[in-house]
């Protein structure tokens, strides 16, 4: 049994350099998943809590339809949780689209107080970081977590309008339409089903911003990988632990590209992860039957393959401990039109099922 | 004495509905402000570290401007401290430009793991909350918390780019150009002058979304006031305290038009603070010799005024105790564009010397 609080000093909840140990880790009392039709046909398409067929979601604009996904999943969490909104204190929350209005205009009428966040399609990891901090700390008895994007929404946010038919080149990734939800309490689910486990955040690792210099807006596996590197690296330096500790590495959206660099880069400093990796940008859809090219991204990609698949692996004992890495590509429309690179962010939530 | 602990349960972090208390509060040990010509040329000019008369701060681009504003703030807020990068365990920050570019640009050579917040203007007021939080909580023992605005980006970003030439209205603030940055820790100053007093932050109320359906991007002023007011009130309601708590009650943007409704707000709920209430973006830039219309805004308006002229009069003992309330509008391009509303928030940080 490897004890991660050797390193640390008794009773301090900072670890290393950048990490957090929580001495009371913070519950995951239940969490939602809010998905487009594509990610409803792709392979983790059964485990969303509801797939749309209509990619507007009845409303005016991508916008619009985004934001009624956010609020849809903040309102199904609560229900799973047999919650009401008065009983959570704050909602962290972000998405892609400039000035956040995905988040401003999805939560506004739940009337709970929030924190906007920001970390590209790292943001879950910054939304489940900070709730998880605001409970264990005594701060909040209940927070909410959460994010969303959508395919058509960020094309025309950072890309080309889709009605333009730019051709995307293999290095490309998929935004997913959805939104992920998680409700991070001090307290038990009170609605767990016998035998299952209790899943718990055990600690966090905040990210650096990584620039290697990356121009390119449609390879920005390449440009996160390095960001998801320096994470994990720390997190495995900060706890004195082997990639071993977990049972599985999870990563947010580097695809197909960034899988392979993030592999090679841990290989250089000896540590090994192959065996116990996914990216969830690489499982929410099959490379067989839909052609997505380097794989999915944006802020729903980790946050409806967290809320779906990682937690029901965690619920049913597959795995019990996981580290699970959203990884942004901090861009705009306006930092790469003026020739900017494309800086990576990634931050790491430990997850695990007791 | 007011005893604000009276209707909190013993030991308890949680206030009221949206409070926080801190039982150790975290002090402020250093703050920073860097500033445009504009913003030296007006009232508060004398009391900002630098004032920058090339608008551009030697750099190619409006945003590399905010990006090397914010930068300079933040060696400047460490040099302040006597404190190294390193010393820092987090950086929390933000600014109005979509994707937060100007942050992730700014901040990233510093190598300090970053959380990237959005609450429009109000963001100097999350960054502080959430900072005292990391630090109180024991999760980090100095953090820096920062924003910046620039004008010329944020017309660009907002409403019309400079060259077109558009007439402002007299409802419209004029963008603060700067950026303010504070070192919130868990240690007192070490180097004080005789006789000067701690300044600590002793709680915060986080804000929730205010929509009162206004439309209009160049009348923010009335889009915050409601916000604000929603806040103030909360404030005082989960502490049980009067508005004479406070020497000061200090206001982000609201200019000359949301300062007004602000007032009138909270009188009609008995609430005066007519004899103890200012406002950022009205204390920034003189009536009389500035033309800015309905006064400052911007995430620095409220930051680089609490980095001089609030610090110094609760150095100088001028105030005893303030409530720092950012207030942020929170449309983007895209939202105005649509015809959607203006929502606003706005998060409070009470802030004392002793």
């Amino acid at each position: 049994m490897v004890d991660i609080t050797k390193n640390i000093a008794d009773g301090s909840r900072m670890a290393g350099k950048q990490s957090i140990i929580f001495r009371n880790p913070p519950y995951i009392i239940a969490g939602s998943s809010m998905a487009g039709k594509k990610e409803g046909e792709g392979p983790l398409g059964k485990g969303f809590d509801q797939v749309f067929e209509d990619h507007m979601v009845g409303k005016k604009t991508w916008e619009e339809a985004e934001s009624e996904l956010m609020k849809l999943a903040a309102q199904k969490v609560l229900e799973k949780a047999g919650l009401k909104n008065s009983d959570i204190r704050y909602l962290i929350g972000g998405d892609l689209l400039g000035q956040l209005i995905a988040t401003s205009f999805g939560v506004a009428e739940l009337n709970i107080p929030i924190f906007g966040v920001y970390g590209a399609c790292s943001t879950m990891g910054e939304s489940m970081l900070l709730g998880a901090i605001l409970v264990e700390g005594g701060y909040a008895n209940r927070v909410i977590a959460i994010t969303s994007s959508h395919f058509a929404g960020a094309e025309k946010q950072f890309r080309f309008p889709l009605d333009y038919g730019n051709q995307r080149p293999f290095s490309a990734s998929w935004t997913v339409t959805g939104s992920g939800a998680v409700i991070i309490a001090n307290h038990k689910a009170n609605n767990k089903k016998d035998n299952e486990p209790d899943i718990v955040i055990t600690g966090v690792t905040g990210g650096k911003i990584v620039d290697y210099g990356i121009k390119d807006s449609m390879n920005m596996g390449a440009a996160m990988a390095p960001a998801a590197f320096e994470t994990i690296k720390q997190n495995f330096e900060d706890f004195n632990i082997k990639p071993s500790y977990y049972d599985q590495i999870i990563t947010g959206d580097l695809g197909y590209v960034g899988k392979n660099i993030l592999i090679e880069l841990l290989k250089e400093k000896d540590y090994d992860i192959t065996d116990r990796y996914i990216d969830c940008g690489i499982e929410i859809y099959s490379k067989d039957t839909q052609d997505t090219h380097a794989g999915g991204s944006g802020c729903a990609c980790s946050a409806i393959t967290f809320t779906s698949h990682v937690l029901k692996n965690l619920r049913e004992g597959v795995w019990k401990r996981v580290l699970f890495v959203p990884t942004g590509a901090l861009l705009s429309q306006v930092s790469f039109n003026e020739g900017n690179t494309v800086p990576g962010i990634a931050h790491a939530v430990m997850v695990e099922a007791r």
